[in-house]
């Protein structure tokens, strides 16, 4: 069977090469008589997998010594917690901004470890938005300001970060790697690997060491960055086979040309979607412009009989993952740094065909 | 390249016929047009998988229905703080067995969130030993007792379970899966995957539902059993791929006949090397004999230079990860369910020629 167009919003569509080299090697990684599923996480061949998949990430996001890289597990839902566990001190405040259902939920679990500003909230705005980055004011005392860089639900996405003097702190989970970034202004960053960086199940963590050091003791020694920071992600055993692949994935993106390559081509993908919907009086985005997604486009139809016609047909013609989530309806193409481009193209053309026969 | 006789004590080897499968399906999992690697956590072909695993596992140890299955992350390392969080309450104490490396730092963890009674010590015994299951005196009040089922590193194994009122507690990472046991004097079982159960990257917990009612609000929603009992283990993100690994070697073992042909084929396989280092004065076991471990066999040569020769001819023929742990010197052979008998043929006739030249 071909390969199908994937527009799962993630778990998500990986580059083609990179699970290739994964099958080719998996009962014999690099003449070792074993799989990487099988080999030590201390011994010489994994231990190079795992830093080169460090180094990569330093090259293409240009990462200073003062941050540490560490692979971490439980995704961006367990950073919700251990960024305030380890960053929220006894009687601190910490600034978050509510762009959705993502940042709502970062909030929740920060809310129980010290007090939580809301600083701007956006969550229910229809059509989606986010907040004006110039229009933030930065609570007095606050230790850290949190923002979601892209909210897959709503189909948002940061173009640019507040200007602050507190450290950012991002859950980047579903636009890392799709764009570069200059990283002085951020304390710390998040992502889950399951959208541009790899499978599920691994949880990269970027910061700046002596953020680590704020930690009090009464943290499990498990939940402190500064265990995972001074035992070089290997306190306990990592999450190794998605770590091999998020290697594979950013030995990709390298060859590829790096993230200013990746931007220009993911900003070209979604043009794409988006002039088409701008044209149409069919379709209709869910997101407010200046806003809007290169890494999850969402949009409606005119009726909710109509959206399910359209999910079956584009099912039927190999188009998959294309429901809106759960919470909002709607369609949602969610398109990351391994969504072919020619596979925009097709669904391009099937929403033209869709339109011309039900519009 | 042949397969080595790969004796990593975790991650560790996987059953040949499970890694061909993965291979076989990695670039097109069942006709989808996708790798596993790529499909949703919510779609129908995933949620079989996962739904498969549980079922196999109910079935290998038949653990009832007021039992729930759940798949987390973290590892064993996670559990060591997620158990006390869940579990012990303001004021509460718990009963924790100190039988090695991992059971003091379940101990460590735990000491954060409540009062720890150490009720048995042989941490520090050598050569290494377990408390006897019938010497242990529960402190009245706790409200659950931990045990290590098997420490990978000392190469013991309780070969029955205190029997006692409170919920029994049990890290049984490296032997799970390995013998059947009766499953109601337990509360919570944990056990990272990396040994008998998958790759590194997923951790199982079994754990009587109502135990998970007792949770405070205080605890981040990620890290209580309640929220992953309520989501069925998808509140977040799972590691696919390792639960698929997990599917696929649940049902290996079902193949094979279950957990007493496998615990049958475990003792045979550890009783060849054991008798071995019982008829020889060249090498000598660590553990006292009625603990020993049929998973990790430890033992000492008469010299440290005779031990790094061992390992180094071992290697030479493809006898791999033999090394005991940094902290313990000597030699560990693991040799989990999947590890091949006449691996273990192999490893007894290298040992009987190494004394040979060398005795």
């Amino acid at each position: 069977m071909a390969r199908v167009c994937n527009f799962n919003p993630g778990p998500a569509v990986l580059p083609l090469e990179v699970l290739q080299e994964a099958q080719a090697e998996l009962l014999d990684f690099k003449g070792t008589g074993m799989s990487i599923l099988e080999s030590s996480h201390r011994g010489k061949e994994y231990m190079a997998v795992q830093q080169e998949a460090v180094d990569n990430l330093r090259k293409l996001l240009g990462i200073p010594d003062e941050y540490a890289v560490l692979f971490l597990q439980g995704g961006a839902s367990g950073q919700f917690a251990m960024v305030p566990m380890n960053l929220l001190g006894e009687g601190q405040s910490a600034d978050y901004t509510n762009s959705g259902a993502w940042a709502s939920k970062a909030i929740k679990e920060a809310k129980l470890f010290g007090k939580v500003n809301v600083i701007a909230d956006t969550a229910k705005d229809i059509p989606t938005r986010l907040p004006a980055p110039g229009s933030l004011k930065p609570t007095p005392g606050a230790v850290y300001l949190h923002v979601t860089s892209n909210e897959t639900i709503a189909g948002t996405q940061w173009k640019s970060f507040p200007k602050i003097s507190v450290p950012l702190v991002a859950d980047m989970s579903s636009d890392f790697l799709s764009r570069s970034f200059d990283i002085k202004p951020f304390g710390l960053i998040y992502a889950g690997a399951q959208k541009n960086l790899g499978p599920a199940g691994v949880t990269l963590v970027i910061m700046r060491k002596e953020l680590a050091e704020r930690v009090s003791e009464k943290v499990p020694v498990i939940f402190r960055y500064k265990t995972h920071i001074e035992e070089n992600s290997l306190y306990n055993t990592p999450p190794c086979f998605a770590i091999y692949i998020v290697t594979l994935v950013t030995r990709w993106i390298l060859k590829m040309g790096g993230l200013d390559v990746m931007a220009r081509r993911n900003v070209e993908k979604a043009a794409k979607v988006y002039s088409l919907i701008d044209a149409s009086s069919f379709y209709r985005g869910t997101a407010v412009k200046e806003f809007r997604s290169d890494m999850n486009i969402t949009f409606r139809l005119p009726s909710e009989p109509l959206e399910e016609a359209f999910i079956k047909e584009a099912s039927a013609q190999k188009l998959k993952g294309l429901k809106g989530h759960r919470s909002v309806g709607g369609i949602r193409a969610s398109i990351y740094n391994a969504f072919p481009p020619e596979n925009v193209d097709t669904l391009v053309a099937f929403m033209k065909e869709f339109e011309r026969k039900n519009g």
